[in-house]
């Protein structure tokens, strides 16, 4: 009945089951940080003596040290990190080390450990993406007069400047970075002190470990402190939406390095070549970019299912939390250093841009647009106008400004000579000059306040 | 080939496939309010003339008139809201209607009145959390003192009020107003005047319609504000949180209900009975509140995986952005009114929750406690002392403080009778006054602190 | 407190929560039917009498009339389509109605009524399916011989056909079909019979209901039968699968139709025009279809979080299960009926697709090959040599075809003249004729197999 | 720019992103087989010499050995475990090394890889359901007369069996092995020589390599092969589904292992302590098990967004293909395990169940059942007769039985003393023998019915 690797029965099973110190190992530095934090404390309001604190805090920089230089063991009948570390703690300093655990329970010690992780997290995150944007900021600049086609539905629409395309997604990058500071401002207060569930009979004092810990404060109620994860799914969440940014920004730079397109040279660095096809030059980080918004998202759906309908306080089935956050920040912050590099380091073929911006008659909203303007015409009537001039260049194989003036006049007689000045693409994206218009004057204008807000002067 | 529906062939598949005015209708108050704001601005920078400006406003306002007295008309042929609503003003004022849409494009269009839309039910699921926790913290008030099992695991764990647990969830609210708060600013930038992609030439002044529409002001990059669904996203993502958080609430009535525990009386006008067992009383709408975080977060899902990768700018994939968002916004809202319905109106059986909170040995961490802090026993060891009382009192079948005094003291010689004091649940939960602790002083000094952030002296 | 929409206070939130009637009156003929199947059941054992049972199908009948001549009437107090139909069968025929729910519950009366509907979404999609299977294989056909760029990575890699291209997708369907006749044939017991729960004690015959109704026989366990929604989530998994192949499809059609890449023209019938470009011509069905991927996905995700840890049997939260199976089933219908016509009536621009497969190098494989077939080395070693070539070839802007044989021979003495024939799009497409292979004449074989399975002669 | 992890700049991001050894490494025996399968082939054909094959075959052997012996090294470098296994081979035999890889690419390899190890997977899977299967069917068994209270809505509904409820278990299970039948047919078709997209040009066997594999044949269009995951996407469908089943019985588990239920004391080996509390014992297997479905679905979801919208053929985002469908099935397999323990280990606590069920009014059914046989009353006549009855005991204190005959002839005078019998939980229960209902015999039959399909004679 106990087949192949459970042969043991049960045991073996919720051994394996059980643990998650395969996991959790990766909050050492969190868990020793709180728990000096949490002796220091007890230290202070006397509950346990100045010199047990002592010992305690001594021995767990060893158990730190050991860590540093060796790793944490991962013995499953430990099952977690906080046992592993109490029970070295034990070894190395007796019997007093299980004063340590006074006035907190694992309950309160894992929400701890993990908010000061996905803390870090953000951080870590909210760093790697200044420097994306940074990255942006600097092509766009380079490229803020650089024309190429506009697309919606990925047909040409109107001409733009490749530095609007691409501060874009600093915008997108602004707010990715504004919802995480939301996030850890909204997560920032100390669980620790509330116990198993029901808050604690000792004289603790919440604000000094709060305070030692970098939050703002404690928590408001211990049933909910325990029974909370809204910051790992927040963390997710705006996961989630930047990878959902990043997935699009590949999308493009895949379509752009494409023959047809010819748009863009991605870096060798981040490209690979073929095990079959020696010509081969293919852009797997941005493939892999966005393939990650996936699996991040993936760790959302997951979190959120895991959650539903849990009753409080504690479940195990909240164990489950943190596989999903360490995979997704993994896969996150290896996705922002990958979009880094191919903005920073792509070939821009503003030629071939320039070029297929001419393509597919892209001023034609500026032929429209002049009528409107010069000939007094409501817009909707100037889009049929519009239209039927499309038509007969398209018929011709020419594009709208190398159309004749009679030919013109013929569709609309209110169209003059001054027409054609309205319609190169030059004319075109330099008229677009309205607020956050793709015009360069107001793309340097956007370029100007974003190296300010990123101190790149 | 074209059997069944479609018999008519692809004409009639794109007719159904490419109509979002079934749906998008309800967005029209939000259309002609920035239809009005738009023509405004293009007569005070004369880009209409004054007296065209005003004909459209006044057939605005009609339009509208007809959409509030009879509905909007679904008409597939006009595909959508804004194509249906210019179409009738143009029947309704003449040719000058084609003026309206001059600077502007449906790309920025759907965007602004998208937003508008979400700005509303952020507000609208604002005040019902709001009346929520009304809810929870007048009932929280009433059951400061009332004794529960506090459950870790749905075992019983140790002793703890009715009005600390109602507490948690007004804590869990409170975040989810937070993150409400949050998205309501970062999306509250007008999409109007970025036209189709690339901004507009036309001399348009974005601050005046952002103003009149209740922006704090435009937005900064014309791609990226007809590509972007953060906002909708960000909605999505906060009614996935507080729909988990209810799902929480949903499954604990739904188990307190049930017989053996019997916890709680559901109110009748939030029960149903069954088409064959006639003494039924079924807490459905705390099983459709559980039920309806799955569509929620499904809604969610939805969305992040039709925007991911899209290339700039707009997409139709993008059109279906609305349909999860009215969908989770319906349930949502529903669910937030019905279990505020729930809190306010249930019988809560404090007898049988008191009953149930002496059962299980929930005291026992008190013992443990009064062992470290009487007798100067560190945690560990007093936790062993403990199992082993609680291992005697199961042999017995009797609770821990009913264990005479000999017996505990033959396991362990310090315990002495004052740990009887200690034993009783009100004592236990008495004992617990740590900040956030479920000592009914805290749980009055917290609903007290709510009252005040509520309003509700 | 009970502000708004809600201003009557629970009893308008529950009515309103509570009713299925606005999405489960679609279940209509199936609920007639199986309670037809149900009565003459009853009347054929002899729990209700022949005149009865003949009293109560007259009336059903009725009702059917009804419903088909005026539709479904939304009573919110009637709560769902069982009661709606008993109800008006009771003004109809009287207190004979009340015999009708003799031996059954609304569970398992739902569970059969939802069953038959998932049975004919499977149908109609299977059908859909064979249609839009047909109008791949004729364009094959058509495109057995029509030279394309391969790729991998979005970058040209090997010349393939069009026709190996689009029946790769004949193959995807061809396992969304698999897969839906699978789901069938698991799904098909009969649920009637199983009543609230716990089955009956009436001696009812569950062969005969299932027979009735076309099921394979009656379910075996009446608990997991009123508790299983396996069939529901079969079907959305299906659907999830199906909306993927056609995502991919509709994401190679909108990078095909756009002007970099040129290779294909969509039907005027599937795109539309621009409210503000003129010239635009958008993929918008196709868009649809990939973006309806997302939603149909986040239909199974909802579900499966909506049925994750409900006790048995029957819960209220599985009254959610409708509303994602039929939205999903509406947007995959519809996305197979697009995406057939998009296959049916494209135009494929072959003269460009072949021009580009001229780019990029596609044959250097076959160079590779050629050193391994005719100069005997290891195919690592050529892999390096064909580099070579490949980089002069890209140095001097030319074709590898179009190196002279001097410069070859300059990078491995052993290629000679017969290289170059090896070195044609033509060539290269038309070697390829492993099991499977793009070449012409296996790609006719593919299509000669898949007109037999499809009874295409 | 590139500070922290990433200093060296974009090639150290792209050597860790785009590495996928530390996870593909699990494919080894899979990479060692195919490729002995190849290389037997193209010697067969006459490709590479009969001395070379065997020198390969010998090589790849050796390779095996180190592997099995000392694991698999993870060189970044070396991207992945082809490349790995490849690079060794050449170590250890030279230069032939390199024709190894002649007709094949790593698109058809990793196709080929990963299909065997998702074919081990669900083989796995089934044998771990069918112990399951077992256990249920022993305890069903065992306790095919056991009462307990049925629950709809988790009220008490109806008594049933244990043995009953048990076995919708072993239906559920059934329908996940035939799930997993269904996937293993339609996936068991060999990518072996799609090579990178478009077939090969070398004479190469497909039949005999498919055929060494275990495969059903070769699959019939290259496009398709190296692009197809629907086999990943189908073992973690029919994952999901049972991870969703298991998550049912685990939540049972937990709520009739509380105290207020008390109907199961959970297996030691298969529960856990508290850190704080002494007389915890909690559920946590179950509450890993229910927690896990989350995680399973997420890895479902992120899989199907990140194959959404992929052109052909492949594309690097599918290397996310493998960590959700390992993690997945590391996840399931253990559930599985789990939960089968559970089953079998568990002391379910008949008496507190019987207790249960006659609590609750569970046989109102009964009476209203009653009255229509005996005294020929429409059903929802009796259903109200019975409401009154219920009322009258639940104002009283007592069971309906306990109701003195003289009370219940004046709610409706048809009723008399032999009502009695049938209001006993015994007799509802044996009432019950429609097929597939509660009463003990339909219990043995589908038990006895079990047993001999799972051959546990």
């Amino acid at each position: 009945m106990w087949g192949g690797r459970f042969a043991e029965g049960p045991s073996a099973i919720m051994r394996e089951i059980n643990a998650s110190i395969p996991f959790d190992k990766a909050l050492w530095r969190q868990d020793i940080a709180a728990s000096k934090a949490h002796v220091a404390m007890l230290g202070a309001q006397g509950i346990v003596t100045a010199a047990d604190a002592q010992t305690i805090t001594e021995g767990l920089d060893k158990v730190a040290a050991e860590y540093e230089a060796g790793g944490v063991p991962e013995n499953w009948d430990l099952e977690d990190i906080h046992m592993t570390t109490e029970s070295r703690l034990a070894e190395l300093i007796g019997p007093v080390a299980g004063r340590l655990h006074t006035a907190r329970s694992r309950n309160d010690q894992v929400a701890t450990d993990f908010k000061l992780w996905v803390r870090e997290a953000i951080d870590e995150v909210d760093a790697g993406l200044e420097a994306l944007q940074k990255a942006l900021v600097a092509q766009a600049g380079t490229h803020a007069a650089s024309i190429m086609p506009g697309f919606t539905h990925l047909q040409t629409a109107q001409p733009v400047t490749l530095g609007h395309h691409l501060m874009a997604y600093y915008e997108m990058i602004a707010r990715d970075r504004s919802r995480l500071a939301d996030n850890r401002e909204r997560m920032n207060r100390s669980p620790l002190g509330s116990a198993a569930l029901a808050g604690t009979g000792f004289p603790i004092d919440r604000e000094m470990t709060a305070k030692a810990l970098g939050f703002d404060g404690p928590t408001a109620n211990s049933l909910d402190t325990v029974s909370d994860r809204d910051f790992a799914l927040d963390y997710l969440m705006a996961a989630s939406q930047c990878s959902l940014h990043l997935s699009r920004l590949a999308e493009e730079f895949i379509i752009w390095a494409s023959q047809p397109f010819g748009f863009v040279r991605m870096a060798d660095s981040l490209s690979t070549g073929s095990s079959i096809m020696p010509q081969k030059k293919n852009p797997d980080a941005a493939e892999l970019v966005r393939g990650h918004a996936g699996r991040i998202a993936g760790c959302l759906t997951g979190l959120m299912m895991t959650m539903k309908g849990l009753p409080l306080a504690y479940s195990k089935d909240m164990q489950d939390d943190k596989p999903p956050v360490f995979e997704a920040h993994g896969l996150l912050a290896l996705s922002i250093a990958a979009m880094t590099g191919m903005v920073a380091e792509s070939d821009f073929k503003t030629d071939r841009m320039r070029q297929a911006a001419e393509m597919g008659f892209a001023t034609a909203t500026d032929l429209a647009d002049w009528l409107v303007r010069e000939g007094d015409i409501p817009f909707r009537e100037a889009h049929h106008i519009t239209g039927a001039a499309v038509k007969l260049a398209e018929a011709r194989g020419v594009a709208l400004d190398q159309l004749p003036l009679a030919d013109l006049k013929e569709i609309d007689s209110r169209i003059d000579e001054r027409v054609f000045k309205a319609l190169s693409v030059e004319a075109s994206v330099a008229a677009r000059k309205s607020h956050g218009g793709t015009a360069p004057d107001q793309v340097r204008a956007r370029v100007a306040d974003a190296r300010a807000a990123l101190g790149m002067e």
